[in-house]
């Protein structure tokens, strides 16, 4: 077995690279109109991330794809998933399978298997309790994967269930307690374990107390560009090496352009870099380490 | 626009068929020998679901197949999950994709418009809070379809987020009072919406509580068999009509026998009568019609 999720991940940032991330949420109709018009939906969507993973590859250590986009075309659809995820892997990059899986038992497991094989690490919906998490954490361990459990997404709706007060904080705060739990077991690396946790960019007060709660959790961010978060105001994810937290974006960079716009290559790179730099000057106050 | 699933379930248990809904969880492993044993995963579960669905038929108003079990074959076992749905539909069988899918946005658009295309319900995901379960609801409306909401699942550690306690009650509860509010504005029948829920057996002193908080949800009931639930203790989530609960039973109906075993016909239709003569014999009391 080679390095670990965390391994890698934490040594690609400690080399250099942005704690960044980039969604492949492909819409067929927000694809360059260039490129297969005349295909099917698996087919467009492989053509277009043959020619933006190799861009990404070098520039960011992580790509995100959202399964829905996928699975909404079937048995296509999903084979063009698991391909995405081979040629990113191909290109170095860390692949996070945005599946926001949750069931229970033999039902965990088999997702288990199968979304561990195809990405390095997944998204898991917690409302099930440990059982839900820990058939994947097992498979973590042998295989140096990871998982990100949903914690307090950055939706509008977010609020009605993760934020309700119970006698130990908010349900979100419970559910980070419980990631810190679910870690300790799993391999680590730079202090971080392979139990991580999805805590969106929109309410970056919450983020001090969620971090406290799960110390050695890597925190994947979604929400910044098109859901207003800000990357300036996430510097309490961070440790004071940059390592702790991945930010992620996806229509701001790869749906950055009209179909109809010839440059749309140039406008990826464009967007890619404005996102990394913003990326980069975040200023990480002295937080101890984990 | 035929008639809503609502409609056609309640209809059919006013008509005499049993409140049962038969899961389809096929582990390949698990599956008679004698049917194409050297076919590949898809094929073999096809080749299974052919004999039963027919079987099914006219015994049971619907089935329940959790996506999972398919998935983990990847592009061949996703179509294997759309042939059996297209295949129990066309027997008359309700199909509840137990998909527990859970995304928000544009995100959840992309699955409503597969999902609740391929099966007639889904299952889904409460955690991210309305904005989850309203592009399911909305598709609901435009083509008769309906939701069922985990609110208290049957696993053992269900209790750890769901029976966290609130100021409003515990977050199932809570969970469940939305599911009323949202089913409200969705297309109903005998009195019941198309916003339903996932209860589990398992905990049946939780019943009275949570039909009291939606009261016009139809509750779909797992974990009884196998997960040591009793149908006998179900009678609060019927009204007295018999209508408002469809219980659920997986490995106990179709993986009552060994793989090896040439009676598994007969065992199977064993079982299936042991189940409808177990809900047919549910004493309900006089509850309030909703």
């Amino acid at each position: 077995m080679g390095a670990s999720f965390v391994e890698r991940l934490g040594g690609a940032i400690l080399s250099g690279a942005a704690p960044a991330c980039v969604g492949l949420d492909p819409r067929v109709d927000a694809l360059p109109q260039a490129l297969e018009p005349s295909a099917g939906p698996g087919s467009r969507i492989l053509a277009f991330h043959r020619e933006v993973i190799p861009r990404l590859a070098g520039r960011v250590p992580a790509v995100k794809p959202n399964i829905a986009f996928y699975e909404q075309h079937g048995a296509d659809g999903l084979a063009a998933y698991v391909e995405t995820c081979r040629l990113a892997k191909d290109h170095g990059l860390l692949v996070i399978g945005d599946v926001k899986r949750g069931d229970v038992g033999s039902t965990a497991e088999a997702y288990a298997r199968f979304h561990l094989d195809v990405a390095d690490a997944v998204t898991l919906h917690p409302y099930l309790g440990s059982d839900a998490i820990q058939p994947f954490l097992r498979r973590c361990g042998d295989e140096g994967r990871a998982v990100f459990v949903l914690v307090r997404t950055s939706n509008a709706g977010a609020a009605e269930l993760q934020d309700l007060a119970t006698p130990d904080g908010s349900v979100a705060a419970v559910v980070a307690a419980a990631v810190d739990r679910l870690g300790a077991d799993t391999a680590t690396a730079h202090g971080y374990t392979s139990a991580g946790a999805v805590v969106g960019a929109t309410r970056p007060d919450l983020l001090a107390e969620l971090r406290a709660r799960m110390p050695r959790a890597w925190l994947l961010i979604p929400g910044v560009g098109a859901q207003g978060g800000r990357v300036a105001d996430l510097a309490p994810a961070f440790d004071r090496r940059g390592l702790g937290a991945l930010v992620n974006q996806s229509r701001g960079i790869l749906q950055c352009f009209a179909p109809a716009d010839a440059q749309w290559r140039d406008r990826i790179d464009a967007a890619l870099a404005d996102f990394v730099a913003d990326l980069h000057g975040v200023a990480v106050p002295d937080h101890p380490l984990p």
